[in-house]
């Protein structure tokens, strides 16, 4: 059976392959630029496991594999110039290192390219792709502007949190599974179920990354632990203390949530204190275990191989076990 | 026989019927504003039109008119960001109203939007309509970036101009024609037709706009007269004067091409001169008539109604005859 690395490898020559830089340059170079800039492949991954799981050659789902990482790369490319993000991946961002409108001009065009990827599947197959890709690119959108609605708002509550980074980030990574499950011709049954395992799958990422954000290992979470907290970011960890505090303590939060002190390691304390106290932190563990659980029972139920199921548990268990 | 306005009517009437503000508020009011600015919704009509010259009726097309349609409105957002636009239709452009980043997330909803559309044509359908909109969608992202990369070259050819303007403005007449004939399921032959009838109608056009611009009728003319004059744009009119001009009249006009000088009308005078005593302006003409009259031949040669003919005809002539 093939390993994880293995689709990884096989979607990078994919990838090399297809995109190449054409007429005019400064439009398509940008687009080489952010698509080698490297990064998991996880949900390409995902495109490609799914269609071996559900019996079709991972060969036949590598452009929509594709299609899947343009379009991602395309929704970084334009949230990083609306986050004035200056480093991706600990590069240059595209807006940086061109100018924003390099990095919208780009961005559209990287959005229609992974369209133009379905065209290589047949009618009723290409259309399905085509509707489920749109779908959810329009979620991503709605889940980008909730999440920049949330900073100024004082009264988001769990429940639109939790719907923000369905949006913004889960939906994709069922996205991407339904699609191999697209391409082989998976029953529709099949075909939500597997959406569904990776919808949950990608909840319980974000929940443990706002987690991991706060309490992570210095060493092993990829981002600078505190990052959410110094700039004030309404997290799952935020939202749910808020709930659970004392109304003095709730004041003291959120007056935290206004601040930008110099010494910045004072503020994370007070207020991973405050996480830990309420009990937010221990309701944070408990919902990513929750929904990873959910996700994996869903996966159980899914009539596909034995040895594919492991491989996406496999998948969703390193996704999940960065250190806690 | 409908005349142009009944068309007009009746795509206005089904883009208030599928417009509606949704939430994200903050997402959909930008997309709201833009679409009912107004504007002569040419391209719409263009769809309604060719799908009744080939036999079905406009309400088949209505659908894929408003992709047409809010395509063209996603690439005036983004276009007005690159441009620094303040108004738009004498309005506010969505940026300026909002901001950059509700210009750039709207328009990339927009942008999906548009696919969304197609989605109500069957199979075989979709996929051509999603085909020739990609393709169409690419190249004026193209023509745009060739516009941009002309503003910094000092050596842009005729040639690559003409590109530009058939990229950035006319594929999309010809691919908004082509869309109701494959509404129509008109043969191939009569959608490539239809397709090169509208393109060569849009270069036309838009060399007509480049003439208009330095020699149109301020009473008539939508914008200011000699504005791509003062703004030392590199139209087919400057384009055309360099290579006619004597060597040291041509570094004359590249040298009113650096300058922004308080009293404009002095320069746009000497420019226009420069335009009519170069020959310039006459090869213009020439070149707009000879684009139009092969656009009519072809129309001639398509394989629809007498009556049909008459209105595409109509349509062709009413972008044309601003006064020259």
């Amino acid at each position: 059976m093939n390993d994880l690395s293995f689709y990884r490898n096989a979607f990078l020559n994919h990838l090399e392959q297809e995109f190449t830089v054409e007429e005019p340059k400064n439009l398509y170079e940008p687009i080489s630029y952010i698509l080698n800039l490297g990064g998991k492949r996880l949900r390409p991954t995902l495109v490609l496991i799914a269609a071996e799981a559900f019996g079709v050659s991972y060969e036949k789902a590598l452009d929509a594999a594709l299609a899947i990482e343009v379009f991602h790369n395309f929704s970084l490319v334009h949230d990083d110039i609306m986050d004035d993000a200056p480093l991706r991946r600990g590069k240059a961002t595209v807006h940086e290192k061109w100018d924003i409108n390099t990095g919208i001009l780009s961005g559209d065009a990287m959005l229609i390219k992974a369209y133009q990827l379905f065209e290589n599947y047949e009618g009723e197959q290409f259309k399905e792709l085509a509707k489920l890709f749109s779908r959810t690119a329009i979620e991503v959108c709605e889940g980008q502007q909730y999440d920049i609605d949330f900073e100024t708002r004082e009264d988001v509550t769990v429940e639109e949190y939790l719907k923000m980074i369905e949006y913004k980030t889960a939906v994709l990574v069922g996205a991407a599974l339904e699609m191999g499950a697209i391409v082989a011709n998976a029953p529709k049954k099949e075909q939500e179920q597997i959406y569904n395992y990776g919808k949950l799958i990608g909840i319980a990422f974000q929940l443990q990354d706002d987690y991991l954000d706060a309490f992570g290992d210095p060493e092993t979470f990829g981002k600078r632990v505190g990052g959410d907290i110094i700039e004030n970011k309404k997290t799952y960890l935020y939202l749910q203390a808020l709930q659970k505090l004392s109304s003095s303590e709730s004041e003291q939060l959120r007056h935290l949530y206004t601040i930008f002190p110099s010494d910045t390691q004072q503020k994370v304390e007070a207020v991973t204190h405050l996480f830990e106290e309420s009990g937010a932190a221990a309701k944070t563990r408990e919902e990513i275990v929750k929904y990873t659980e959910e996700a994996f029972r869903l996966l159980e139920e899914i009539n596909i191989q034995k040895g594919q199921k492991v491989l996406l548990k496999e998948l969703g268990e390193s996704l999940l076990t960065r250190t806690i």
